[in-house]
């Protein structure tokens, strides 16, 4: 089996940075293949641009998403892209090594999915959610944020942590076909000291002892929707 | 009055471009004064990382919202970052303008938010939502989906796209305490000719027009929560 880490930390020294090591010892010991596409080493382009695209379909106007499909198929998209396209299609568990900045993926991480997800192999037409072109692979968030547990749910003052991680988990996980494990978050990890930083380390190796038997998250089904995507039963 | 438009597309012919030339001429004609951040023209950088500071409050471990704080009192911050800072400060009204890409921000205005809105200026400790520190000044999205409007609501593929948004609305724009304006959205736009992309426009000069008449979004309020976040009134 063959597991991608895609890692987005500017201190290799954060706790972030030690989730990813442990992912990578974890799966390792366990017999998989492990890559890392560590994006601040890297110094990841995150910026979608026309220079991402080596012949265009149409030089006048630039449709992002289909000249990812046209330079794609003439192998003329750019090398970092198609480096980590590989990678995707490589791996049967991606997970997402990031601290979660304004309740959302950093910019360089943001990037990646902007530029690798790319409409003809990810997606496409009505291959979304469980006709997506990632289907069959696993993906998984590895998190931090800087609140408390305190500060989210029903009447906390973020509201839901899984409303606030929808964007990601459905809109780009969920909707290139990937199943989405439940994520692992670390709260409050700037202002902890030792021990409860390793309490929580053992809480996130415990997440992985059980990968295999995590409910994935509930996405949407093309079998309720008809071709043009209108719901098959009325709303109720 | 002042008027920050942070426009973010990488095509000039495009319509949220468009729609972004549309509100410069309709608020210098009502006599405000217009700054774009025209963040592809501007090559800007997104990627938050060690050399924004010019000097570091700890140099062995980066602590981004922290030196944040000590290198704008400092004036040691990137000369790029404070720029826009202090548009921000100007500014009465932000317009962020942008296609959606995978339900949230381009990268390149995501971390556009990610380095601009810093610690100690525009947030800080308990100075969030109400009491954040662009508490005054009003902000709103104007951007555009490859979607069509029924797929998203209640029963929708996609569920609703206030969902979808919330992470901007309230995790980036209402956290900083700003006014949330509600978005305009032109639905559909890539498959769109040009009777119903004028008629969509029309639409948005509706919505400019009726600005200082649109309801804000709700956002949490401190007077809600004690001074660690827990709800004064209890949930049910």
């Amino acid at each position: 089996m063959n597991l991608l880490i895609v890692h987005a930390h500017h201190e290799p020294q954060s706790f972030v940075t030690s989730m990813k090591d442990l992912t990578v010892r974890h799966f390792e010991a366990a017999g998989w293949s492990v890559q890392v596409s560590d994006l601040y080493a890297m110094d990841f382009n995150p910026v979608a641009s026309p220079a991402d695209f080596g012949a265009r379909q149409n030089p006048d106007y630039l449709t992002y998403a289909l000249e990812q499909r046209h330079n794609w198929n003439g192998k003329t998209l750019a090398p970092d892209i198609v480096a980590e396209v590989e990678k995707v299609q490589w791996a049967d568990l991606i997970i997402f090594s990031f601290p979660v900045y304004w309740y959302s993926l950093p910019a360089i991480l943001k990037g990646w999915v902007d530029r690798v997800f790319i409409s003809g192999v990810c997606y496409g037409g009505t291959r979304i959610y469980d006709k997506g072109g990632l289907k069959g692979k696993r993906a998984m968030l590895a998190t931090s944020l800087g609140g408390q547990t305190h500060m989210f749910g029903p009447g906390a003052i973020h509201g839901e942590l899984d409303t606030l991680l929808k964007p990601i988990h459905q809109g780009m996980l969920g909707y290139v076909g990937l199943t989405v494990l439940p994520p692992f978050v670390a709260y409050h990890v700037p202002y902890l000291k030792a021990p409860e930083r390793e309490a929580i380390m053992a809480q996130y190796q415990a997440h992985l002892n059980q990968i295999d038997s995590l409910q994935p998250l509930r996405m949407p089904s093309l079998a309720d929707y008809d071709a043009t995507m209108h719901p098959l039963k009325p709303v109720g």
